[in-house]
């Protein structure tokens, strides 16, 4: 595609969205309903193509990214229900945040609008499409699609059948664009003139590319570097089993935990207890001296103490009390998920206030950050940054807003000169 | 200094936040109250600094410019009485914003706490230094403060005095640290591992220079492109009204009107009207064929319906209906402020749903578009982003949230296997 055609393309979905944004909640959900219906329709089709991608990645790819790439029945099934699930979450689009009376009879309004034009570049998974594009066209947004490129077929053939479904609604799918070159996403990390927000899923390096390379604001996080801090209140039983979940229940996962700090009055009692835990489930200690005092592990460099393994490896060091704890996340860790393991309130009270992350945790496994975990209905992504969206994200993360403001011909002069004044009064 | 020192300062900031953020809404309030005290105590001292800038900028800088450099005894009693009115604010830090039973006993809380550290570059008005620290304070944020270099003893002597004032506190003075050369300004824009917002505020080639030159959010607007459309359904007298308000009522304000649009079924009746009010004012009126085929004015170039005029010069084309002025808005505005001078309800209806600005406004005066008339209670900026905050900015722009879990030892390998299920009842 010619690059001024492309750039023409992508402020065409500007204008596509502005009428997306003002079409009724039925017309949303009556669309969505297409999609659902056209999926079944289409299955073999859609299987298909995806049998094509796996082909081409058998043997390439780890049978974990293999079994994500697969679309079958069962996957076909789970994105259907996510659609409907979606139908019934309540209209993001046009809510009343505030409402308040300026002066008699003058009444400003803020109210919920979509951010625009989103750009979604997302993992090797075709089920994913499918839920960005509903959760999109929910929230009234543009999206710019850009999967992994295992998933090429899937990804054409779902857009297809969808981009075919919604031509036959009154939205037609011209909010809808489907990009697959590594250039294609050059080009649009450029274009903040007419792309509102990007998320990125994939890897850490991917990620910080992305950071790295657009004025338009970023929606998503590189690393997970996650700790828990093993206070000297601490239920040992209860720790050792947080921390196993943490590590062992989805090591690739970004809110597995990667750091046990341990308070030094407890190491003697707690480590063994750990490492026993630990070496059932095969994985690797690396830790500092003060550790490899009482068990046996592989001695940490410092590099450990900054490393997201997403593997079954963990990190471990003694810490004072809980404000070194404190110090060691907020400068080793990532801002994403931490957690403490204590009875005691105040020293829960100072993690709680102290740490400076998307997710504080007490007594529980880091592996609840998650969008569907804390009942969001939907996950957009984890955002590590504190403007806008922090921690998970659900819908209301694609949200804007805009101040509506309805009068009958007033003036600044009469209210700078004195002759009126605003009573704010807030109606809601 | 030297840029390690300078850096290790800045880094230094960051944890003087936490501090400030976990300390009570009394400590803060009792702290606003010491700063409210010290000005008055130290007035004689503040204004001999501030003739220095006065003697130093005199000829050099227009009557309007030296007005707002000059800090007197109304400007240190508007400021004192704004101190009260920031303490009278409810605390925005610590307030619950979503509260979830996850499963029995195992609560998720989404609280909201200050964004961390905020860099605030502002004009040369002294009185903006005090509002700046004061809302900082309140909000729980550290901040970097950058003002007009014509500023620069009255900045030096209030930062003195406030900072003197602080270090009688339990929070010290160490929140806050005052900056003076581009070279640190520079230097700050790089550091986005310390620096979680940066708010410039001056001329809009400044702004533009900081969204440039950083990886920081930026919150803020570069133009302010304001339009009013003047529909075929207006009241004619309220549409004059209202459009020199918009216009003459403070020239150089981003939210005055630069372009005016006037339906084409009307120009003949309406034009003349129009003319004969803003010559009354002394604007100049920049036109294309279909005006000046009505009345006397400067023949437009394409480039006046781009150009934020800051002064009395106004742009005025003719368009068929609402659709074409939304679109000429869209895409020759800054998505800023925009008003319809209308009574056609339908009309009203397509201008505020289509119109891509932060704020959108009927039959009233684009210089309504601010904080304190849109009872936000205090003004941290505009912003033109759709991320995070739009529009006038209150102090909840300054703020973030962390999501807070507690457990008694949950872990996900329960859910994952279907032991145990959510069951997500929302307590507030």
């Amino acid at each position: 595609m010619e690059k001024g055609q492309f750039e023409k393309d992508i402020a065409r979905l500007k204008t596509s969205q502005l009428t997306l944004s003002s079409s009724s909640e039925k017309v949303r959900n009556d669309a969505l309903y297409k999609i659902y219906e056209a999926l079944e329709r289409n299955k073999d089709y859609i299987y298909a193509e995806n049998g094509k991608d796996l082909r081409s990645a058998e043997g390439k790819i780890s049978p974990s990214v293999l079994h994500r790439l697969k679309f079958d029945d069962s996957k076909l099934s789970s994105v259907r229900n996510g659609i409907l699930d979606i139908i019934k979450l309540p209209d993001p689009v046009g809510r009343i945040l505030e409402k308040r009376e300026l002066d008699s009879g003058f009444v400003l309004t803020r109210k919920s609008f979509p951010i625009g034009v989103i750009g979604m570049i997302f993992e090797a998974r075709p089920d994913a499409l499918v839920q960005i594009v509903s959760l999109c066209l929910k929230s009234g947004n543009a999206v710019i699609l850009k999967g992994g490129k295992e998933a090429t077929c899937s990804n054409r053939a779902l857009f297809n059948v969808i981009a075919a479904a919604l031509d036959e609604t009154p939205l037609s799918s011209a909010f809808l664009m489907l990009i697959e070159s590594h250039e294609d996403v050059a080009s649009i990390l450029k274009m903040d003139k007419y792309i509102d927000l990007i998320i990125p899923r994939g890897s850490n390096s991917f990620v910080r590319y992305v950071m790295d390379n657009t004025r338009i604001p970023v929606l998503g996080h590189a690393d997970g570097i996650c700790s828990i801090y093993v206070d000297k209140s601490a239920n040992l039983d209860l720790a050792v089993s947080v921390i196993v979940d943490s590590k062992v229940q989805y090591p690739a996962a970004c809110n597995a935990v990667e750091t046990v700090l341990v308070n030094e009055e407890i190491r003697d009692s707690f480590l063994p207890l750990l490492k026993n835990a630990l070496d059932k489930e095969g994985v690797r200690i690396h830790a500092s001296e003060d550790v490899s005092a009482i068990i046996d592990c592989i001695p940490a460099m410092e590099d450990d103490f900054h490393r997201e393994y997403l593997s079954l490896d963990i990190a471990i060091r003694c810490v004072k009390d809980v404000m070194e704890a404190v110090e060691h996340i907020n400068t080793h860790g990532s801002h994403h998920t931490d957690a403490v393991i204590a009875e005691d309130e105040v020293v829960k009270d100072i993690f709680f206030s102290l740490v400076d992350s998307a997710d504080v945790f007490s007594n529980c496994s880091t592996r609840f950050a998650d969008g569907f975990r804390f009942g969001l209905g939907a996950e957009v992504g984890i955002s590590t940054s504190k403007i806008h969206a922090r921690g998970p994200v659900g819908l209301s993360g694609l949200m804007s807003y805009k101040w509506l403001l309805e009068g009958n011909g007033e003036i600044v002069r009469d209210y700078a000169s004195g002759e009126k004044e605003f009573h704010h009064k807030d109606l809601i």
